[in-house]
């Protein structure tokens, strides 16, 4: 399913996903997204904030930005659109005064892509938006891998804001609901002090693999790529990027920024080192335009989901 | 025909004018616009841009941030989008390599949305597209009275840049190919240093009425939108906005900024007190992202546009 | 109680409300603020924000550039902080994730002021904590007038977001609750599209007095500040300015943009010409200090603070 | 003197002050400045800020935004550059360790300046190069009128910083000192809080005349510049402007704002309704790019030096 | 022949690349560069600009920021400005209406410094001007060696914008016109999605060497530098540096920039290895600074062609 | 010495360093730091700054930055805030006007800090304040190693500027006044032009072991690592950090950027690489938090704070 040309994403002044058509969003339920390989969801929330926000405008410059982006991938030698069938499914309408309704939304617009047939795509919003997509993948598939590129472990507890849900915490209520298979959890990039000796302990208790940014330093995305793939074989595989795992010099525009992370070329390999994974669904969070600077953050957003959509079309081949 | 709700604008992801449905753009010529009162077009063109370009991607900028504009003008008491079938009619494609063919182009959309019997409404963009819109308006309708905000005449010729055409010159055109009704030019904020002593001199061969900064500096817009109205009458009444006209602090996106310009209450009043004229088409040129802070110029432009629908909505009641 | 001198200030390095002394936030209670006759609070609250949140951070970025700030008042001749006997109170700490908490716990801390006999002032934050405010404060003080500077009425129903509270509705609540006398809600700066015709209708059934731009811009502040004096008398006035009532020329930093708002003089003169009213408390919202530039909006912002501070000195004198 | 023409201008692709001839700086003294009505100087110096610094850098940025500026003035129909022999005389060069130097360097050139029978015109760099351009003019004419436009009175004293001489401090030596004329002192636009009651007194003490933000508010600025050239008469006028005289809104460009000023419309007219003086000197100061935005505050500055230019240039009419 | 120094270049006020000299620009022809080794031209050109303009002030910015740079390049062990005679050449007055003009401009330019003996520099403007450059270079030469760092492969075709000629082109037309010897086009830094694959198409049926991102991660810029340096022997080498070849993290300033790129180091690396060709020419194009942040972008532009002017002193040593 | 928790920082609604207790800043002499392992300091001055200066505002926003710094750090292992007692020490009063005051009072307060048995840590302003800094370490340890991290060696005389002591200064005068043990003064990041061939002359002659981006672009910052540790063995260490000494894009807020230098990464594993060396003092210096982006900048200088004081605390447990 062909992108627009230039010419034509001028002439019609909106700006889909990779000016991919849009979905019949005036279908009800799966119907609105029949026939395609691959929908790409906005999820315009940042209520699970904690420290600054503004996330929730990112899918909108993501869309923007995306434009520039070309449909063949000359790594993996083919024309991701042309073998994706590819649609932009709008945004899930999460006004942001109410995270359970926020979950309970994303869940069923995630499950209605997977009932659909197709791999979901979420451009956040706040990492809070990964647990009802992973309850929704879970729901279908079963637990699943899980890559997992971020700063963060994201298994906070809720005794620092006496509150089980939000931004710090997706993947432990991931972990506790048994939405990932054991010991297929692939946490990358953390780095920075932790509040105590046990921040990785819930992830170790699962028999994560953990590659802090000490490790990447060390060998690159390489090693850790193969062994990924190593692991997870055929079975599906979830990737969660918080863009926050890129170094502030790459992606300034995100709103809990911790100095010493991945570049943005080895964000970039490592998602395309996955190739031949068996992708399920994907999100990139945390995109926050208003610390953005000459949109290189979001530029950089739009890059990770192509190449997780190349990803999918390497699965689509088979 | 009403805006999207919030709601539904989140849900869609996309952009278009002012919450507003899009034209067809598969139909064919005026058919695209049927029954519409009002097209609004994009025109990412800024090849006529001498010093600081940036203004193509105005149109992008001004559809997002016209997404906060609510339909309701309590000034006039009439909710605009009610009473006015507007469209978002797309963008012209102008590539920007071919002024010749951009002018051409953006008369021959112009003609199109007049044919289909709705008024232009154009957001630029550099100022050089006025000339074809008003070399389409006055196929349509003949000479018409013009009402241009601006820090710069625009009447330049071609010795200072070696071309007869770029964002200087649109009025001068306009007057010399007679575009204009005499005596009906009205321009408003000049300011700054003039190349010589003849500056104006064109536009006062045609008897225009010039209101530059020290006159509004001292009267206010009141009476000169009272002297436009008593001036016009019934004629028809063309709108063309340089953003440049208001005051940098107001408006610092933009590629030519001249200190000392409207604020944006005098802009947005000028615009206002126009209520009753016949408006056949109005612009609003040179918002350069670029080089905007927080959206302030484009959340600027979009009010502006919307001070000119309400006009044409009023005279949609006649 | 004097400011720390600037080299004090510098000295110890912390950036406490206009370099007032801190209070003893290790009491508990009224305890905490013995002897003041005035509490800043800050609010870093902003889960009630609609469009653009991150007014949370304005507390920081408020108490930092309040430092500017010198204690004699040349148009009252009054050296404020020697008057009145002022402390930084902290912040009310208000994680995001739960906003009947928040309200609750601003309306303890502000109640916990006036019981120490203090004015409560609050730095937000979004206007969402103005109704925990008011709530407070009527309960101490019974309805009372409210002078409200905004670009909005803030008097939303749930229809939008499906949520009765955010900060789009402080006002409605207020009214409905009966924390405002009848007849002495004064609006001051709404501007822009309404959704419908009924926007001011909640306002107008509680006798509101509304000064939209339309009417500043004819008349200035003068003359409403001298109605609301009149009409306050001796009873006590609450001040709740939204920076978003002031034009974001000068107030970039700010969630809501409406072009065409209050310069920084007439806000500053409308607070100055309260003179001589009972203030029983002022908050300051919707400074953005993401979206800010060169600390202007903050600057602003703390100019703002220092005008109510000295109302409240001007009171503390009789 | 006429500018470079814009092709001129990019030929060359250095930036002199409003495209002007630069002076012959490998000539010695006087003779450098031979048969110039006037010479703009750069003052790249900013070592005695208070706040935050960077004014240093001013020169070179008004430099480049001048280059915008053109040469006939429409409000007293004068081509400003053909009256006038303006030539750009380089910088002082003032390395930032050495107070006392810099003062004497920049008392020298103006010196010089005088001495070849030109009009000085400075662009700073911060306050404190108004002492010793006073010196020198006061060394030159005697005692002269200043016209001194600021947010600030600049007349601390050495109890703040333990030093006599810093930004805060030009007008009180220029006065101690006996530079200007008794009652000559015209201070416009001061505002914001005071240290102490007797922020005005050294002022009073020499009968200056003083304009406050609240006269201005009130009476806006042709009534003061009446009482301005009515009192000087054709004695010698010194005009010292203070970017930070002007609103953060319009100047964000500067190291000590103070919310509240000068609109730019209102300093443009300020010094253009000094028409008729007998002007001897002018300075520009604190202009601070780093803190500025799209150039806004540099684009002001020039024009308030442009303004200038025309006062000299009426007045070598004569 | 030196720079000036710190204390000359703050004394003359003016901004000359790398404060050098100007060259005699009243002069006409090969004469004004008299002498030379190198001549550096600012060609402030970008209306071959397919996505954000705005290069056209590259030239000043990167005059200004090239202050910075010293002398002696302790890599190489040479004085650089000692060891060459190198003046700033002005610039290439490039209209921005008239590409066909401006491309015979550039190449004329070109022209005339080889004639006068000297290496010409080019600071653009956009891409485009590469061509002019190659044609001058090749008419002179004959067929050269390129070394092209970039993002783009840069050879489309009039099928995109219906235009031969824009920024997306130069080496297209190099490549068919002949200006490059065979198997002697090194492109260096693609990366991101292509049109469909055949973007490489032409630059492999011409033999070139290719070293997109993905080569460059593995290896470095060392191998390739060697590679380079092998095949090139004692040919002219002319090398073209789009600086969107570099991240957009070390390169924001730039109107199409792609994540994934080169390195500041990498990118001074691979100039500073080619040590010993035999360079005829160099260009450093599309660094545009109204997208830049803290002059960053101009200051490796600056490095980029001093690493380049190293070079080309390294060759005048022999 | 724990952190204060969140919620602890939010309700104060302070920014000391790292959410550290404050010291008794009312004690007089060394027993305001009674008990304490560490100081940190604040050294708000930048008068020593020979370009852009601003960094005299460095410490209020690495203070407010290193809030989001937590306490474990998980390649040492340790609590770094629970082994160490660590304290806010505030600033250093540095009026901007006496640099030789400025230099003796920050040398009295680091030697109060010794005196009290604690190490120092200075936030700077300008790196001119290391040199009091060394003054104070060496009368107190006598010589020490010194690992300097910076693009420039420092070791300027007063040719350039006149004047003996400014930021490019403090090595030259560490090295000749004797406070670095021969042979162990360590350099590492510089590059760029020199003045001329003698930049490092100074250094060498004093045996100091130099490491410029080119070494650690071969090598990178392990071996080097090894190599000081090795060198000092048990010897008091000084570890002074230039932030300009890291690549522009990971560090744009600085006032000297020179392109090409070290990653984040790089920068944060050479101070980590030092665990076991006999740290007797850290600064960091050069944040210029008026050129920063997002802050990034600050949040990269916490980070480096964080590390040194890791490597206190490391030593500390012996």
């Amino acid at each position: 399913m062909p992108q627009q040309s230039a010419l034509e994403y001028i002439r019609h002044g909106q700006t889909p996903f990779f000016r991919l058509p849009m979905a019949d969003l005036a279908a009800k339920g799966p119907s609105a997204y029949a026939g395609a390989d691959v929908v790409l969801l906005g999820v315009p929330y940042d209520s699970g904030t904690t420290y600054q926000p503004g996330a929730r405008l990112g899918p909108y410059h993501l869309r923007r930005t995306s434009a520039l982006v070309e449909s063949f991938h000359p790594g993996h030698k083919l024309d991701v659109f042309e073998r994706l069938r590819a649609l932009d499914g709008g945004n899930v309408v999460s006004p942001p005064f109410n995270a359970g309704q926020a979950r309970e939304l994303v869940q069923v617009e995630v499950a209605t892509v997977l009932e659909a047939g197709a791999i979901p795509f979420l451009a956040g919003g706040d990492h809070s938006i990964t647990l009802p997509a992973l309850r929704a993948i879970a729901a279908h598939h079963g637990p699943v891998a899980v890559v997992h590129v971020d700063a963060h472990f994201d298994t906070s507890g809720p005794e620092v804001w006496g509150e089980p849900h939000h931004h710090g915490t997706p993947i432990r209520h991931a972990l506790t609901e048994g939405h990932v298979k054991r010991g297929h959890l692939f946490q990358i990039g953390m780095r920075g002090g932790w509040k105590d000796s046990d921040e990785r302990a819930l992830s170790d208790s699962h028999d994560a693999r953990i590659y802090p940014m000490d490790v990447v330093d060390v060998g690159g995305v390489g090693p850790l790529a193969r062994e990924i793939r190593d692991r997870v074989g055929d079975g599906p595989v979830y990737l969660t990027v918080d863009i926050d795992g890129i170094d502030p010099a790459f992606a300034p525009g995100t709103g809990t920024p911790v100095p010493g992370g991945l570049t943005s070329r080895e964000a970039l390999r490592l998602v395309r080192e996955l190739a031949g994974v068996n992708l399920c669904g994907m999100d990139l969070v945390e995109v926050c335009p208003a610390l953005d600077h000459a949109d290189i953050t979001c530029h950089l957003g739009a890059a990770l989901l192509f190449e997780g959509l190349a990803l999918a079309a390497l699965g689509s081949r088979k």
